[in-house]
């Protein structure tokens, strides 16, 4: 599968190959200077390459190769490659660095790029790296690892620019042009009044195009989307998302200004948490393409095991109709059918459900309504695949009442799989647990024992 | 369910009511100022929100309520709502407020968000909007829609400052003062050569600290990130995620400057994206929480449609084996646990490849690396499993050879269903297929008919 041949797919694949940095070859030659430990060419290649691409290089070359990389790009490491890293990747080279090293390349970096860097390691090597930190870069982390994981105040970057209303727009272009703590990068200004609460912005566009003698209280949008300190990720990403905001101010619980959030550092939580619900569907934990076969194996470990726990209660239910299927083996051809239609029924309306939750589309306002949608559609599925299947059997296996008994079980399990599907992760919301994490095998387990035991229930009552 | 009960979770739910101008109480309100047909108080509860939150609620009300208030917008209606909406809703907005409203309102929105809106609208709809339209806002519509359907062209607004570079910040600002026909927003202005090519950015922080005498080219962003016009929006998305840019320029293909995508737009289409994926592994082509029954009904069909088919597949293998099963009606106990076993720990790879493709993590350059490593957690957790579930089964049924035979056939569905879960979506992907749309479906086909034929196969085999 490698190579550097074009890649000759009918898409837009020519058009990216110019457009990233990250070519195929770019990887070969990397590797084959890794090889030959060639440090000159290893340095020609990354050279003048975004720190984004070269954690991306990092993750993609494997051990050995990674090891000595970074052994290359030890004496002049761009701190923010350290940000870019996967948790697992991240973890290995700080360890291969030495807390030393770490702590000089955090004092490169904005408070929250450093900080999550920081979170990520085991307490021991956190506690390292924050000792050899110089006291006024370890305070504002520490500050902000106090905040809960996950929260707005790790979020935040703690530069930002605050004037008061009063000023002009002369006096903020000459403070902005004297000043000499700005931060890296900003889209807007943030007016604050004299107890230093938020009031309004400024966007830069806007103030560009005033003239010196101008007001900022008069040209300013008042009542800016104001982020409390302890809020959850998941609710940044939303105002973000809702309002088009490029930066959003963060607030104590008196309303005083505490920092700011930007648009790019939402852009990564928008897709972590997007992520998270994938994989959680999918059935697991965490993910991490770069961690180890034994990291691996252990995080996709719990949930086969649930899986597994389910799948021998539904294998319960079967031992139950042994005797039925001694006399009609047919049962035991036809009864995976309606534990799968079933399955995948429920699967598609709690697909709906937990995305709907996450969007924040669903709300207890509006849940009545779509659970009954989901109840009607689900009806309509149901008897349109009883049909179906009611007909293949009896055709299959020329017995009408075991075509009547598998139309009766079906609509009954893809009707319960849809209400399941819904009211599952909207119970499990309700009580506070994520329901990407657990409302799959809920929803299967139902329509897998619900499944087995309409068929062969139906099946023991009437066939027999 | 509904109710203006307080939530009571544990989580951030308090802090999220503060942010959110959208409550349960606004929505409870707004349905009795409608039911009353109250235009003074429907005014009231809307005024001051935000069109995004306004769009919201159109979604939240339900059908009839729906047309209530739009008719009550009719007069009033702000743009922006427009291209907030939902497909299916926004369809039925247009029908209901008629061309020459829609053309009005059009008027008032960016190139990219008129164009949003009109893609989605049916042909005949679409061409009586743009009859509607003054010529001079029909055109760039109408050019923009002539770029492919998710392609840089379709996401991009024309307005855009450029300037050349060898313009001083003092030419700079005043242009900026003068200037009638200037975006709305913008955080940055691109610089370009005499023919229009962009060669550089300049970020308005950084213009705003320089003093008038300084030259544009001295203190530009040279190289910058640029989008051809006909990349795919998932890949711009790319851009704009690994490179943390808040805009970029976007070119033809002769690298001249035609438009601009701000990073807003990118988060929606992030969003669009990861949703995509989301829906077509829970097995729903569309995802339109808001359609109709009969429409939901339609969407959600032939991927049950399909699943009806492998099942049956899968149930033809159990058929072919109907002679040992009679003889050992264990085995139709058991045989399920197999197949699901394969089942899910074939979703968990395919769910972790859909994604790293998605993402760009999954190279043809690291493939080999990944499968490799996929095949490695596929051994150790294929054999975990099959010892718990020989032993499961020896005790249960008190038959070692049972045991043995079902921890073989565990040993092949689990290894077969990683080396699938990871092949199929690559192979899909290689051909140009989504591989989120159709892997899941081949995936558990390979487990259940592998799983049924593995281990009624031994069976017949080794205990007859």
């Amino acid at each position: 599968m490698p190579g550097s041949r074009r890649n000759d797919r009918p898409d837009s694949a020519p058009a990216v190959q110019e457009a990233f940095a990250l070519t195929d070859d770019l990887l070969h030659s990397l590797r084959r200077a890794l090889d030959d430990n060639s440090a000159a060419r290893i340095e020609a290649l990354l050279d003048g390459l975004h720190s984004a691409d070269v954690a991306d290089l990092i993750h993609q070359i494997g051990r050995e190769r990674r090891k000595r990389l970074v052994e290359n790009l030890k004496s002049h490491l761009d701190p923010e490659i350290l940000s870019e890293l996967d948790d697992g990747v991240r973890q290995a080279v700080v360890k291969q660095l030495g807390p030393a090293h770490i702590a000089a390349a955090l004092a490169g970096l904005d408070t929250d790029d450093a900080t999550e860097v920081l979170e990520t390691l085991d307490q021991a090597t956190q506690a390292s790296v924050l000792t050899a930190l110089d006291e006024d870069e370890r305070t504002p982390i520490e500050e902000a690892l106090a905040y809960p994981e996950d929260s707005a105040g790790r979020l935040m970057q703690r530069d930002l620019v605050a004037i008061p209303d009063f000023w002009t727009i002369g006096q903020t272009i000459d403070f902005l042009r004297e000043a000499t703590d700005l931060p890296d990068e900003f889209y807007e200004i943030i007016v604050v009044d004299p107890s230093h609460h938020p009031i309004g912005t400024l966007p830069l566009y806007r103030a560009m195009r005033m003239k010196r003698p101008i007001v900022i209280g008069d040209i300013m949008d008042a009542d800016p989307h104001l982020i409390p300190v302890l809020m959850d990720q998941e609710e940044v990403a939303y105002v973000f998302e809702q309002y088009n905001v490029p930066s959003a101010a963060v607030i104590d619980n008196t309303g005083r200004l505490l920092g700011v959030i930007m648009v790019d550092d939402v852009v990564d939580i928008i897709l972590e948490e997007a992520e998270e619900d994938i994989m959680r569907l999918g059935g697991i934990s965490e993910s991490n393409l770069y961690d180890s076969v034994f990291e691996t194996t252990r995080q996709r470990f719990p949930w086969l095991l649930v899986n597994l726990a389910t799948a021998v209660m539904a294998s319960g239910v079967i031992a139950f109709f042994e005797a039925t299927i001694e006399q009609i083996v047919a049962l035991a051809v036809l009864m995976p059918i309606v534990a799968s239609m079933g399955g995948n029924a429920g699967t598609q309306t709690l697909t709906i459900t937990v995305r709907a939750l996450a969007t924040r589309d669903l709300t207890r306002a509006n849940a009545l309504r779509l659970l009954n949608k989901e109840f009607a559609v689900s009806i309509a599925n149901g008897f349109i695949f009883a049909v179906i299947t009611g007909v293949v059997a009896w055709v299959w296996f020329g017995s009408q009442d075991l075509g009547i008994v598998i139309f009766a079980a079906m609509v009954i399990n893809i009707i319960v799989a849809g209400v399941a599907g819904m009211l599952i992760p909207l119970g499990l919301n309700r009580i506070g647990i994520d329901p990407a994490l657990a409302a799959t095998v809920f929803v299967t387990t139902i329509t897998d024992v619900l499944g087995f035991s309409a068929f062969l229930g139906l099946a023991a009552w009437f066939l027999l």
